[in-house]
């Protein structure tokens, strides 16, 4: 079975599962090469039946950012999670829940919730300090020895908890323009957690565990080693994002929304498509000539789609339609009723926009939904 | 019954009933004075029980921006709606399925549309020409007297269509600095469609309809005469962008989200909060300083919220992560496992993320969803 374009009568958003198995593929590859185990984000993709795809390469171990999608993955035969978000001590019920079912990995970023996790786990789980290696969003900043060993001591002392090691997410690696420079931040943070685990011995009494995870890093550099674990999670879709960082090429990028055509204005050269903020999200780039762009147009071939270089810019996002400022070549192609690919800025604010896919095989792929 | 904190466990968008009542109110008030129809936008609430309210405040006709959303209120006892939208073909079944149970309208913004429409629809309808008076998003532009009179004719012709009149978006309000310029769009904005009025009466042989509405404009000025119809959306919430524009005052925003506080970083004044793009969306404003917002944080009170003066930004927001920069009174008071109420800066996009909200009474109110 494959896709029939005339079924699309509004946003829809198609993955291609070939190009999703090939990245998949290419980073396990990787991970076993430099020796280090692959635990992909599953926030990006948000979709059992995706996960499915990836169990197929040889993926056992995963990363979600809430408690709703770890126990959606728990669900559907997942066992070994890890929580990679600050302990949200309102939740801790369903945290113990979750300890009890599967092997639960918990992130600890201070020592006020590692003392109050201390108390009111009540099941076994594996506890990661959460080390601040640059990026400075969420962790215990890695040269706070003082902070690190205080929060190793609490979650030491406590006999549910076994701490398993220390995990960092290098987000800076997304603000830079160059891959030299996710190259330098990359083998920065591998230094930097270092430093952490050597300082962490004393108080273990071993060794312990480093966990990194950021897509521009794990996808430009080539030789991982020196950590335990990558948590890369938009590698299996990327998006326009990762092809401007370089961290991969548009034949990479295995999602496009299919946008009907609904208006064309030939004084502007532009063109309207049904399919605004809540398909796209309103995440944006600025591109060379300083413009904010919201999505770039692809072509439609055979078996899927290519980029449509030098076609245009998806200029403004309202709610619920884009406006495309095209090249003459593709406004001249553009016909009101068809569909136009658009490639999205950021996948991961895509598939929570859109909740669920079509392949390019015509079956309908679901994500988690509240 | 009303709501308890100590059941929000995650990002939890909230709706002050009291609010909304006196936001509608307020406009149903000077629409009656200035003898014009209200017909508000319902992509702002997107959500039956809210349309119940307005109902309650003597509404009988909505404004929607999809068929989906048509067909859930016309569901829901709606039987008066302006499908907003340039005419998607792709949808012309469900369009005639809906022509035939309710009262639909119809835009038509160009004159290969008004043939597609006068050949395909089969059930009677009202059409109104979407017309571009300075927002160059959709419509055909004023002065084009050629393009509007040629797609009067077309629809004209169809035995179906009843060419009701010209309606128009003036988007460009949310562009603007200051009250006085919203007016003066407004009144442009009131010139221009009846310019496109007057030309038209001779190919309609009688007058026709005017439809305005965008919430800046119907917010800030006092008298709304000299057109037919109004149908602003936003102001049923409000947010920060109108708060900012000077359309309402904080006091009128009907929705925050509950965020949980999960960790603090002293030597930044950082607060991050569990809520993130998923939650919030990334719509932001730019602040006087030159700094991307994604949201401000308010304050509880007994009854509900307030602004948190100065008390700080929504400076980042990652997929379900917000890194709140906090003045050192916020940063003092917050507690990690507390929730904070953050203001949106775009209602319309955070109900479209959120997909519910728990009102302050505690009741649960749903949306449409997929």
């Amino acid at each position: 079975m494959s896709l029939d374009h005339r079924t699309i009568e509004q946003p829809t958003l198609l993955v291609d599962r070939d190009r999703v198995r090939r990245n998949v593929e290419r980073m396990a590859d990787k991970a076993r090469r430099s020796h280090v185990r692959l635990r992909p984000h599953f926030k990006t993709h948000q979709s059992a039946r995706i996960g499915e795809w990836i169990r197929s390469c040889g993926v056992e171990a995963i990363t979600v950012p809430s408690v709703a999608m770890a126990e959606y993955f728990a669900k559907h035969g997942w066992s070994d999670i890890t929580l990679a978000f600050p302990l949200n001590w309102r939740q801790i019920e369903r945290i113990n829940r979750l300890a009890k079912t599967i092997t639960l990995h918990l992130l600890i970023d201070c020592v006020e919730s590692a003392r109050f996790l201390a108390t009111q786990l009540k099941e076994p789980a594996s506890v990661w300090i959460d080390v601040d290696t640059g990026y400075e969003r969420t962790g215990i900043w890695w040269e706070d020895q003082r902070g690190i060993e205080q929060t190793a001591e609490v979650l030491n002392r406590a006999s549910a908890i076994e701490l398993a090691g220390a995990l960092t997410h290098a987000g800076h690696t997304y603000h830079v323009e160059t891959p030299g420079e996710i190259v330098r931040i990359h083998d920065e943070t591998v230094d930097r957690m270092n430093h952490v685990r050597e300082a962490l011995s004393p108080v273990c009494g071993s060794s312990i565990a480093v966990s990194i995870g950021d897509t521009p890093g794990c996808s430009v550099v080539d030789d991982l080693g020196d950590v335990d674990e990558i948590r890369p999670g938009n590698f299996v879709l990327y998006d326009v994002k990762q092809w401007r960082l370089s961290a991969c090429t548009p034949d990479d990028i295995a999602v496009v929304v299919a946008c009907p055509i609904v208006a064309k204005y030939e004084q502007r050269n532009e063109i309207v498509i049904y399919g605004g903020a809540v398909h796209l999200s309103k995440d944006w780039i600025v591109d060379k000539e300083g413009r904010s762009v919201f999505g770039y147009p692809a072509r439609w071939t055979k078996t899927g789609w290519e980029p449509a270089i030098d076609g245009g810019i998806v200029s403004s996002l309202s709610q619920e339609v884009g406006v495309v400022k095209a090249s003459k070549g593709l406004f001249q192609e553009a016909r009101i009723g068809d569909l136009l690919a658009v490639l999205p800025i950021h996948s991961c604010l895509t598939v929570s926009a859109m909740k669920h896919y079509i392949s390019l095989d015509g079956e309908r792929i679901d994500c988690l939904t509240d």
